[in-house]
């Protein structure tokens, strides 16, 4: 099934290599996409075998496609699909973690309608089979960065579902989240953030088993 | 960086439904590819809650879209990309699961040359980080199946790296693996073989410990 680009955006192509983009302002970390600023943090993981954590590719169906000699085949039809899974996944210190990441321009409440059911599904399936999972949410007019457990954002899910609101407030999203600071080198350290939710699931656990 | 489609093989579009695929013979299950009984397997595991495991989308490199009123985005001009990571990972009982499916026509042995230098350098990241990494090797001519662990496959790879044999033998990769049979539902039960794999490894950890 064809569709528009999953965020409901217009794709913008990436830039060609030696071509400034337009949004990297040298001065700041200002105006980069939260996939920029994560695509650098995996990458500073992965570099010191901290964790192996990616970003999966766009699910992209493609119809037709052409061999010129010589050169690279050009792919002349194709259709973006919604994507069935998280955008990230991958391992840390033996444990699979998996997230989604989102921004919104809202300073107010975060919206829900860019998220898929089928990723929230994906998301309780993986929390039942015992993963780490969590959304990355970022505020990009406050600057501000939350890292959300998703046994916690359920709810809010649900109550979308049953004809409630169709965002999360900022104080709702306050409330049930780690705020992370972005910094230089990790970007944005967002596996201490886990950590700390990672140590808690154990908690939980051990009382469980008591 | 464009390139050739990765596997090396012309892109085959997928077919449209309703419409039979000349491969897929009603009377057998010769024909199918690697893939689509990876697919039904993980389908299978998904919907009895056994495990959530995924196929990552082929990286493609968007250049061109257009956007015709009133219908899907069309992208008119994109390339395949060599994937940086393995095709399949997951979760499993809270375990990490990575994993390489491919299959080769020869009777005798196994080629290595369409792995990827990157997916053998992500496969090891894995197994650093306590993951549990394999290839599910297929020869079709003999209609036989290997799940072949990364720590064992490691060796065959330096082998060919310091000048040796482009391939692993059949000999070779009966001796590393755990041969799995292919049955109705689920299609390839390979989480039976990891599951001994993973039983294997904390003996060898627990041995370690001592």
């Amino acid at each position: 099934m064809a569709i528009r680009y999953p965020n409901g955006k217009k794709y913008v192509p990436v830039q060609k290599l030696g071509q400034q983009k337009k949004t990297n302002l040298s001065f700041s970390n200002r105006g980069k996409t939260l996939e920029d600023e994560l695509n650098e943090t995996n990458e500073f993981y992965l570099s010191r075998s901290m964790a192996v954590i990616h970003k999966k590719p766009v699910p992209i169906q493609v119809v037709n496609v052409n061999y010129p000699a010589r050169s690279a085949a050009v792919i002349t039809e194709a259709y973006f699909r919604t994507p069935s899974t998280t955008d990230y996944n991958g391992l840390w210190k033996g444990k699979y973690i998996d997230f989604e990441a989102k921004e919104t321009k809202s300073a107010t409440s975060f919206p829900l309608q860019n998220i898929h059911e089928h990723q929230v599904n994906h998301m309780k399936s993986v929390s039942k089979q015992g993963g780490i999972t969590f959304f990355i949410l970022k505020f990009t007019s406050l600057d501000r960065y939350f890292i959300t457990p998703y046994v916690f954002f359920e709810k809010y899910w649900e109550r979308m579902i049953s004809g409630g609101r169709k965002s999360i407030t900022l104080d709702e999203v306050m409330e049930m989240s780690t705020e992370i600071k972005p910094g230089f080198n990790p970007r944005l350290d967002y596996l201490q953030a886990v950590s700390a939710l990672a140590a808690s699931y154990e908690t939980i656990e051990r009382q469980e088993d008591v």
